[in-house]
């Protein structure tokens, strides 16, 4: 919900308040950065598309530098945590999964240490499930971020994006999650399958890309009835062949279906649907999920991608005993 | 089978036999064609990448005679039917969907005829199931004729390929049939999807592919399990980030997965269950559906491509009552 606007009070970032965080979130496409007072504030906030990809090797410690460094000099002592793909085998330096079960102590007992007290990675997460392994990175922080902001310590959340993650919280630990590969898979089927021939042609914008409600909502049920994914894509060509659907409802109409799909296959355990679920992320994709969710009868609770600084405030509290909320 | 190898006897082909049909498989990508006696006795038999693809607008007479001219310069009456893709909206002459349940009498009746009694299209077939339509063209023809090779009037079959068929067949009728964009979801996420970066490249080769059989089976496997395919695919690269997957099985597991999640859909009825599944198909693939059912312990039957000809000498047959074997 956003704030109510209070035009005789003071904006709620407290400005004057010294940073005791620099909070970082370094993915594949994007570094995003925060400076974080005492309490988990918000002081000042940035992003680039520095992602992972651009970076060159070897190139990483100029990289943070030439997007931190003003800050940094204002604060030299200033610790740093980093979150995300930076940790990965093709990040900065490769931080080794920490096994579920995990909390916080656990992530912060595991942070990997390039500049001992002042600049650490906090591990990804790995799980294993009818004998085979699945990994997050980043996400495990937004979640504990997510937990703190909601007062939860048993929760079901969902983190979607390229890689969806369904992830199980008990007593304040991550007891074991999943991933989808339904943003990619989307983006494949929209822009290289023969669906793409019917669907209008993609701009560099896909956020501007027509949403129709009906479509996806229509996916989203059909992919509950029986005949399985690979089925149902080709109801999209196939509808177009007989004139049964409009080009600009495809794109929403295949949206449905990988989205249905992904909630379909993930079996919400009973408890899920009584309590409900957390959904994290951009406000584009949560609501397509919170839509989703709502039709199939599960109550929804949404975080946006602040969850991150809560999560690395989270963790720098639970290793120095101050920072969070 | 391959024939065995008899010096003492002469081809089985009856090259003196006239030809009564010339038996036309015209596709997206290939150009197939067969000179048919009287019995559908093969005579002759060419093939080329001259698929829709290939033909200009407007040039396809002309891609007709260069292939099969010297065909018809020797028997100027020779009629001719074509199955496939040549019968779209893209193709030579659009020949309107038969809507099923269909039998080769139904198919006979809508032939679009180029040429009265001389050159025709096979219509393709259109079903409708959940309110939802699903349409195939070529794939009809090659059913009657593994039909009538097996001497079959009830059955499930499946021809795999780019966009798999599932075909009920019940008293000689197509009744139903669904299709799966199995193979062409397979080279999407071989080639453009993250698992890409972790599988061997791709030459132009993809049947030169290493072949894997237990890595193929524990996707079939993998894919009965709860989790959905979006989620499944995902295990292909964690299972290599812990080197617990050698580059050279991955791109057999996925195979198996993707194959596995089109078997695990389909839910095949207990009848097909008992009597078995027909797979119609190349060698390759017919391999790998009939140890994929083999697995999930549903008997199977194979014919091969020449299952084509045999359908179209039956149409031809149920036309002029003559010609099938």
């Amino acid at each position: 919900m956003a704030a109510e606007w209070r035009p005789d009070c003071a904006p709620q970032v407290a400005s004057a308040a010294a940073p005791a965080l620099l909070a970082v979130d370094w993915g594949t496409t994007a570094l995003r950065g925060a400076l974080l007072a005492e309490g988990g504030v918000v002081l000042a906030e940035r992003s680039s598309p520095r992602g992972l990809l651009c970076v060159p090797a070897g190139g990483w410690g100029a990289a943070f530098e030439a997007e931190f460094g003003d800050w940094l000099a204002a604060g030299p002592d200033l610790p740093c945590l980093m979150a995300g793909m930076v940790g990965s085998r093709q990040g900065w330096a490769e931080a080794p999964y920490c096994a579920c079960p995990a909390g916080p102590l656990d992530l912060v007992a595991q942070l990997l240490w390039l500049q001992p007290g002042r600049l650490a990675i906090v591990p990804g997460l790995s799980t294993e499930a009818g004998g085979l392994p699945d990994v997050m990175r980043g996400e495990e922080t937004q979640v504990f971020g997510a937990l703190a902001l909601l007062g939860l310590s048993d929760a079901t959340l969902v983190l979607p994006g390229t890689h969806s993650k369904w992830v199980t919280v008990q007593g304040g630990c991550i007891t074991g999650f999943a991933t989808h590969m339904t943003g990619e898979c989307f983006a494949l089927f929209r822009q290289h399958s023969i669906l793409a021939r019917t669907l209008p042609a993609t701009g560099a914008a896909a956020a501007a890309e027509a949403w129709v409600p009906e479509a996806f909502d229509r996916g989203v049920l059909q992919a509950q009835a029986a005949g399985g994914l690979l089925h149902h894509l080709f109801a999209v060509r196939a509808l177009s062949l007989f004139d049964r659907l409009d080009a600009a409802s495809g794109a929403s109409l295949l949206s449905g279906l990988v989205i249905g799909e992904e909630l379909r296959a993930q079996a919400l355990p009973a408890r899920a649907r009584v309590s409900g679920v957390v959904v994290i992320g951009s406000a584009t994709l949560s609501t397509r999920y919170h839509r989703a969710l709502g039709l199939l009868g599960v109550p929804v609770q949404t975080v946006g991608t602040q969850a991150t600084w809560h999560g690395l405030a989270a963790l720098m509290a639970s290793r120095t005993g101050t920072l969070a909320a």
